[in-house]
Formats: C-alpha cells, sequence, structure tokens
C-alpha cells in the first residue's frame, strides 16, 4: 500500500492556520475561545436546496487530532515556529465544542451548518479539514438527491470512481451518493468499510476475452445465473448484443427457472435501443430482464430520457455524479463569528466585504427550522442569537434580511432546532447513526420540502430568515464596524 | 486519526473487476495474458494538449497490491465467489509488464499514456485505481499549467484544499498543480509528504481577533518580519487595509532594515485595487511589496487581468484549479487491446461502439513523438505495433487517421518513444524521479510545443497519427467484426 496515502490528516490544514496558530501562542491568545460558523453561500446547479453530509468523518478527525513527533520535525525545519509553540503541539487535543446539523438534513445558503467553540489555535487549525470533508460530501449527496429525484423511484447505482477526484472522492463520494438517496456503488472498499452496498457484473473487456459475444454472455449466467447483468453494447447493440443476451437466458437460465436478469446499454441513443429492446426482451419471455443505462447521465437527461419513453430500470450514473459536474464546487466556507472575553461574555464579529454576499453574520447563533402541524411541511429556517428562545405556541413574524419588506406570520408550527451538540469540551456527545438511517432520515427531511422548492429550474427560494435581534445586531456592526 | 481512511487500496476497484476475476479464474483463464491502453479522448477545456500526472502514485498502488484477510472475509461474505478464487486472491500479486509516459510529459487525446500487459485478473483489477489517480492528477497538472501559462512568468500559488473533492484532492491535487507549474502550495501535508512548498500566512480570522486592524497587522509584522503577507480586505481594502498596512511596514519592518513584504487581497475588483494599492505602495516607499490575489481565478481571469493592467505579483489560486472546475472530469479509459496465445503469438482486440469516437485502437503498441532536429519543436505523435521501428534517419510519411487525404512528409527528425518501462514482471524498472525533476521536465516539455498548440481557444490539433500498419489492421477488424 502507498504508505503516503496513510497521512496523518492533522496536517491536512492550511499553512496560514499553523503560522497564526504560533503567532496566537506567542501573543498569549492560544487559551482565547473563539466562535466560528460553516456555512455555504449558494445552492449547487442553481437549485432550492443541499444536503448536509461528511460529519461523520469530520467526528473522526477531531477525535484523532493530534501532531506525531515527524510532524513537529517538519514543523521546526520550517523555522518559523517558536519552540513553545511546537511544545504546545506535542500534547495538542481538540477541547471545544461543536454544534452541527446532522448527516442528511436539507440546508439552505446562509445558515450556520455547523458552529465551533474552541481555544482559537484549535478552531482555526480544524479549518481546512472541515470545510474540504463537509464541502465535498454535501455536494456528492446534493447531486445524488438530484439524480435520485429525476429518477422517480427507479433504482440509480453510483458507477464513477475511475473519474473521482482522488482515492476519498471515489470511497466518501460513494457514501455520500448513497446518502443522498442512491440504492448502490460499484466502489467495492466503499462497501466494505462503509456499507455502501456494491454491485457490479461486466466490462466490456470480459465480452472481448472470448471468441464470440455469445460465449462470453454464456459463460457469465452460467458463473453467475441469479446475478446476471449483460453488456450489450460491444459490438452491436441491437443486432448482435440484445440477440445474444436473449440466447445465453434462454440456454442458461430458463432451464434454471430463473426469470430475473438484466441488460446493460453503455453508449448509443439510450431513449431509442432501450424502447427497442424492451419489446425484444418482452416477445423473447423475458418481461422481468431489468435494464440499465449508463452514459454521461445526470439529473437533466435522466428526465429528458424518461420524458421520451425510454423503458430503463436502472440508472448507473459516473463522472457527472461522482464530479457534480455540471457545479463541482460547494463552497462552504468557515468564518469568525464570536469571541469570548474572560469572563464568558461573548463579543459578537462580522465581516465586511466589498462583495456583498461576503459579509457574515455575526454572534454566537443557533438555528430553528420551522414546520408547520397540519401538513407536516417545511416552511422556514430562523436564525437567532444563542439566547433567543423561539415560543412556537403562538405565532411568530419573520422577515426576510435582504427585502425587509417581506414579511410573513407563522402559526401553528412547530419550531425545531437543526443543529445537535457533537462535542462538548472535546468529548464526543454525538452517537453518529448508521448510514442506513442517514438515507431513510435524508428521504424523510427532502419529503418535508414542498415541490416549489424541489424544482431544477428557478425554484422557490426557501425563507432563511434572521430574527430581530440578530438583524438589529448586524446592522448596528455594519453601521459602526470600519476597522 | 480516521481508521477508515486507511484503506487498503486494493480494495478500491469497481466490484465487476471481482465478479469477472471470478468468472476468469473459475474458467481456467486466470493465467491468459491480457494487454489493456490506458488513453484520454479529448483534452481539458478543449485545449491542445494535457499533462501526463500520477505514475509515482500508480507505481506505489502496484507495489503495495495484495488483499487483506479482512477483504477476503468481505468478499467471502458476499457469497458470490469460489473458494479457490478467494485463496488465488490470499497470494494475489502482480506479476506482469507496464510501460507508461514519464510525468510532467505532454499528452494527447488517443494515444496510449500507460499499456499494461498482465494475467487477466490483474489487469483487469487494476483499471479502476489506475484510471482514477491517472485522470485525477493529469486533469489537475493540466489545469495549473494552463493558469501558470496565463501568469505569465508570475507566481502562481494551489489555495484549494477546502474545496477539494475529499482528501486526495487537496493532497495529490497540490503535487499535480506542482507538476503542472505552480509555486507552492496553502496544504501543509503536501509539503511534508511530497515536498511542494507550502505557505500562508493569515486569514480574516487573524485580523477579527484584534481590536483593530492596525494592531492585527503589526502584530504580524513583529512575528513573522521576513515573511510578512499582510490580507487587507476585511473592512475596507483602500480605506482602511492597505493605509493600515503600509503603517505596520513602516513601523515594525522599516527599523529593521526589512524592504521585501506582501499584501492579499481576497475580494473586490482586483484590477482597480491592485492598481490603487501599487500606486500607494509605491508612494509610500514600498516598491518592493509583493501584491497577491485570490478570489475565484482561473486561466481567463488571470489573462484578462493582466490585459486590464492589473499590478498582481502572484495568484493565489483556489476552488477553480483544485477541482479543475471549468472541465472536471478527464476522461481517461481502459481498454483491452490485445490478448496472448499460449504460444506468445498476440492476438489483436477491438472494442466497435455505436459512437465512432469510442472506437479503440487494436494491438500491443508503442507510441513515437518526432521531434524536429533543427528546433527542436515536437511535430507530431505516431502509434504504431510494438515490433515497428521507426528510422528517424530518413523521411517518413504520416497521415492523420481521421482524415487520410492529409498526410505530411518528415524529414530531419528524431523519434523518441514516449513509454518507457515501469514495471517488468512485476518489479518496478523504473527510477521514480523526484517531484521537482518531475516539473522541471513538464516546463521543457511545454516549451517543445508550438504556441499554435498551447493556445486555449481553438488551438492548433497537434498530429497522433497511426502507422500504415496499425491502420490497416484497425480497418480490417472493423470491417469483419461484428460479434
Amino acid at each position: 500500500m502507498d504508505s503516503k496515502h496513510n497521512i496523518n490528516l492533522t496536517m491536512l490544514c492550511d499553512f496560514y492556520e499553523l503560522t497564526m496558530g504560533n503567532g496566537y501562542y506567542n501573543k498569549g491568545m492560544a487559551d482565547k475561545i473563539t466562535y466560528f460558523d460553516v456555512f455555504f453561500r449558494k445552492n449547487p446547479d442553481n437549485g432550492g436546496f443541499a444536503i448536509m453530509a461528511g460529519l461523520e468523518q469530520v467526528v473522526d478527525y477531531i477525535n484523532g487530532l493530534h501532531f506525531d513527533e515527524e510532524d513537529i520535525e517538519y514543523l521546526r525545519g520550517r523555522k518559523l515556529f517558536s519552540e513553545g509553540f511546537l511544545e504546545y503541539l506535542k500534547s495538542f487535543r481538540f477541547t471545544g465544542d461543536i454544534w452541527a446539523v446532522p448527516e442528511g438534513t436539507p440546508i439552505f445558503p446562509g445558515e450556520p451548518i455547523m458552529t465551533v467553540r474552541a481555544p482559537a489555535i484549535q478552531a482555526q487549525l480544524i479549518e481546512t479539514y472541515v470545510l474540504l470533508e463537509l464541502n465535498h460530501q454535501s455536494m456528492i449527496a446534493t447531486k445524488a438527491n438530484r439524480i435520485c429525484r429525476a429518477a422517480e423511484g427507479r433504482v440509480v447505482l453510483e458507477f464513477g470512481s475511475r473519474r473521482a477526484q482522488g482515492i476519498d472522492g471515489a470511497v466518501t463520494g460513494a457514501r455520500a451518493a448513497f446518502i443522498g438517496g442512491c440504492a448502490g456503488t460499484a466502489c467495492t472498499v466503499a462497501d466494505e468499510k462503509y456499507g455502501v452496498p456494491a454491485g457490479g457484473t461486466m466490462a466490456h473487456s470480459w465480452v472481448q476475452m472470448f471468441d464470440t459475444e455469445y460465449e462470453a454472455f454464456k459463460t457469465y449466467c452460467e458463473a453467475y445465473p441469479t446475478n446476471a447483468t449483460l453488456l450489450v453494447d460491444t459490438y452491436n447493440s441491437l443486432k448482435s448484443g440484445v440477440p445474444n443476451a436473449i440466447r445465453a437466458f434462454n440456454e442458461v437460465l430458463k432451464p434454471l427457472g430463473i426469470t430475473k436478469c438484466g441488460i446493460r446499454f453503455d453508449s448509443g441513443d439510450m431513449a431509442y435501443l432501450t424502447r427497442k429492446a424492451r419489446v425484444m426482451l418482452d416477445e423473447a419471455g423475458w418481461p422481468e430482464c431489468k435494464i440499465t443505462v449508463s452514459n454521461a447521465l445526470d439529473e437533466r437527461l435522466v428526465t429528458e430520457l424518461l420524458l421520451q419513453g425510454a423503458k430503463i430500470d436502472s440508472f448507473g450514473v459516473g463522472e457527472r455524479l461522482i464530479t457534480s459536474k455540471s457545479d463541482p464546487v460547494f463552497g462552504g466556507v468557515y468564518k469568525l463569528c464570536a469571541v469570548e472575553n474572560e469572563d464568558g461574555s461573548i463579543v459578537p464579529k462580522i465581516k465586511i466585504s466589498e462583495n456583498v454576499g461576503k459579509i457574515t453574520n455575526p454572534g454566537f447563533k443557533k438555528v430553528y427550522r420551522f414546520f408547520d402541524r397540519e401538513t407536516g411541511m417545511a416552511e422556514a429556517d430562523y436564525i437567532c442569537l444563542h439566547d433567543e428562545v423561539v415560543d412556537d405556541t403562538g405565532t411568530l413574524e419573520i422577515r426576510d434580511p435582504d427585502a425587509r419588506w417581506k414579511s410573513k406570520v407563522m402559526e401553528n408550527f412547530e419550531a425545531k432546532e437543526l443543529l445537535v451538540p457533537v462535542f462538548k469540551n472535546g468529548k464526543q456527545v454525538y452517537q453518529l447513526p448508521e448510514l442506513t438511517e442517514i438515507r431513510r432520515n435524508c428521504a424523510y427531511q427532502v419529503s418535508t420540502l414542498w415541490p416549489e422548492v424541489k424544482r431544477f429550474d428557478f425554484p422557490h427560494q426557501y425563507y432563511v430568515d434572521l430574527s430581530e435581534k440578530l438583524m438589529a445586531l448586524k446592522d448596528s456592526m455594519l453601521m459602526t464596524k470600519r476597522g
């Protein structure tokens, strides 16, 4: 195994996190308590929402934070860090608090999806990995969810390892795709390590290895009679592939009484080919034969193929899912929102920017999701300061922070806190759910969103509002704060 | 550390590679010698070429191929594999031959960049990882090379870890970006493990941690007087950031006789801000102060900023490099091209497709690159069968395989084989070059390409021709082979 692959993830940090850490340490600010929010600014593919994923890997990372002797040696060799700081790193552990949105939950731009409260050096050091993991997996879970919704209940399989951006692109990518709704993956290790069901049958090379296509199919049916999905496009799909598949089914499976089988197309026009193949299979007495397609699929093409009456039971989705090709960056950021004085009082912080969209929400905050008690549907998210409490037994007027004349009165609603405690004083207090439970949670939570929010094109913009108190705080800081 | 991160890369395979392997094993075809080519079909971003990268990781992977007891147990649990096959996997090692293009070399669509000759099960099993690694790193090296060429000699730094698609997206991504021409990275572990120079100074949070921007800058200059690059856009870049930076330089650096320093913009209009800042810095007596910018940069924006007279010394490039955002999939494929009979004779194989572009070149092949002996420039690549020898002391007529009326007579040329032996009978025979040597090789090899090939828009299509013998073989197989 590649020894370099086994890196200490603690060292997967941006170098400035270490130079800043050294600066805080030498300035006596090591124990200064800071608050950082993770949030994102734009839904992938201009959709109506995203799906939270990657928390389990962040938890593992936080639990494992440490510097090895060789890491310290490397840093010493850079001749930038004080011996005191290097000594401090030797016993470095995470001692802070973390709140986060559970995996599989729909999330919206601008709201904290994770809040970190920790001494400055610690909170700063984890920025890169926390973002990397949440950005990557949330992006893939979101994309998978879009494709699965387009497939309208049909099976969607993740086939993209070979086009993934690196090892974890494939492996945790397959995990995230499963959360978003995929039924399985081609990636073996994602099954072994995470329990994402892995499957697959044959490549073109299998067909080419035999003297004839028929022999290749027959051999495969003999080897895997209960799991025979034959790839029919190596030579000529309709003239050779499908007839040879039917012949192999007839000669090998039929005598065994097996009626379940499959064919797969990996090229050609999938609307035309699958309609033709369906007729051929049905007429030959193989109505239960499933048709899988796999070629440059994403939610757009899946939608169009189904509109055109393609006869598809299962979609194998590769590069456009595993890289989120149409929008391959999930722009989550990690921003300081407050610091604590020694007396425990919290001082909100804001970052102002020439780009208005980059201005942050100050203060230690929490987020509620409001569900209508009658329909069970999610109506709005509500960001407020940590010590505000929403009373959901009465009514509440909420206001769009960007268009303040737009308001809405919530009534008969249930307010649920979106973020849950994950670490308290460095100790994990959150029980990580099973992956299948996360996937179920995702399907359920997405079902609480109105169809208008789920539309691919110009979806309704779900409300994410600020409390009056938070808005007043932000206004006052914007008006006065000029560095 | 995340224990799940430490996976056995051998298990990072598509499941069908195992089901096919089991099929070959049980059919007595385990030792059947096969030949597979890796090639790609389209240059990223419609450019004129790509850059080969990722070979070092593939070599490490091949050397480490093995199945652990827990892997065998997992596979046994799937109830698809014969005990004989599982027993075979216990002592599984790679015993074949591999030829590949050295890292940093320009590569073109359609030509083999790696050829694997190995027993069927082995050759099939490595498909996914080999493709994943070469696809990912070649894509990033190619993108980095584009951005560095746009920067025309200015420093380009890779800053994208937090937006990378997983851990290796960041780490081997930083390695590939360095090969393509980046001067360094923000990713600490890429320095520690691969020697990609890591650097960085401060985030907005540093500035926000102090009562005033000036105090933040002053503290940083005191901590790192010889390495002070100040981030000036936390509040107001020109009214507050740059003046405070100048004041900190004057009060901390000047008394120390230090003239080298820097500022960084992370938002706002970078053409306007850098021109204004350059004047302010020069007038304040800081002509050696370098200006770095970092915000949504890629080769297009870099080109435009320079055309508009932006005063930039250094570009920090993030998400658009580390994900190759404008074209995030490098579509390398792995295709069977021949099998060997027991007498050692080679039987070429072809894959025909409804999509003409997906038809493969049959046979065991090699590739020459022809350089003009006078100019030293690369003129064409030439794919021929492995036993053909090009005599570069005379002339040679080459022909475009897609437009056969187009031919060109090579004369006064040097023919260099593009692929080198990497493994022979499972033993590594290739000495992996140092990363800095790969980077130098890349810069040199790219300099042998004509500017017409390097243009971003509608570049000249570099010639990749087939030998007469190979073309005749392909023609005859296309005409007769119908499964």
